[in-house]
């Protein structure tokens, strides 16, 4: 088609910004119009943001949550509980607990779950610097708060084998999780109730 | 909230991405996580895309469409019919007129509505430019394609009426869009309609 999505740097943006997550083509073709009508400074202020987030966050180096500090706030705060760490798949599965505010906990980020399907094995997400942690000693429980979901219930089933001979208890979130649901989501009762009700496996 | 939340450059990459149209907080955090995870190569690739399309894109001289040339392709493609001008608002708007492929015409582009509400006035969009091409001579008809709103209506009318001393034929797209819709989403159908059953105005 003649006119303008016949510009190539044009349908490079738009195909850049279709690879953002839940952006389809026509709201990747709004964003792209919206960026070329934007003042020099607004662009140069999203280019740089980008730069600077992508830049100075990066993995703490004790649990895994994200952190443009050496250790995460989390980590540093010497009021947290450190005998219980609470094992999540992502970062922004941190954020959700902080707000049911149930657990005064430290947290492990594992980056994902174990899927032979997808090919990700145990190698692949930080499950070894967990069991270092653990080896380091004084943690008495580990909470494995991984999604309610098959590769989620494989991933705590097979690191809590991994514990249980470390005589530490290991438990899994309970009641108020809904099966096959995206715990990233969950309202702050549900993950309130859920942590009430953790069960020993 | 500690936690994930309170780094500042995360804050700043969620507020610019919410700046972008139709994103809202959730959808932004979303983004920025992507972006976070993205490896350099493909940050790079984002960043490069928003910056060479900011920088590239910019009005056609003659007509106001987008183009990465001094003149856009719909201007310098020489089968075009060069004695009408469809008159649009935004160069998206070209994009649906292209794809009903009713007219070959040439276009020019007003990059906005008047709206005395919004203090927006004729001085503010690219009437003048039009006017211009206008009394260059060779033009028979200027069909007025701009939205079929209050303040689209309102500048079809003020934009006729300086026209028409001219002796030059102004007419309105007419049959099939529908009184308080968006232009550039409605369909190759009726905009064909409206093509064909313009009026003189």
């Amino acid at each position: 088609m003649a006119g303008f999505n016949s510009i190539p740097v044009y349908e490079e943006l738009v195909e850049a910004i279709q690879r953002l997550p839940n952006i389809g083509r026509r709201s990747a073709e709004r964003i792209a119009y919206h960026i070329i009508e934007s003042d020099e400074k607004e662009v140069d202020h999203l280019v740089r943001a980008i730069i600077n987030a992508h830049d100075k966050i990066h993995k703490c180096e004790i649990c895994g949550n994200y952190t443009d500090q050496k250790v995460c706030s989390i980590c540093s705060d010497p009021s947290r509980d450190k005998s219980i760490i609470c094992v999540v798949t992502r970062p922004r599965d941190i954020v959700a607990f902080e707000k049911s505010r149930v657990l005064r906990c430290r947290y492990h980020v594992l980056h994902g779950l174990l899927s032979p399907a997808e090919g990700i094995d145990p190698d692949m997400i930080d499950i070894r610097s967990l069991i270092n942690r653990l080896k380091k000693g004084g943690i008495k429980e580990v909470i494995m708060a991984t999604d309610p979901s098959v590769t989620g219930e494989a991933t705590a089933m097979y690191i809590s084998k991994l514990i249980k001979p470390m005589k530490i208890k290991v438990t899994r979130l309970g009641y108020g999780i809904s099966v096959g649901s995206d715990l990233q989501y969950a309202d702050e009762m549900t993950l309130s109730r859920s942590l009430e009700y953790r069960n020993e496996i």
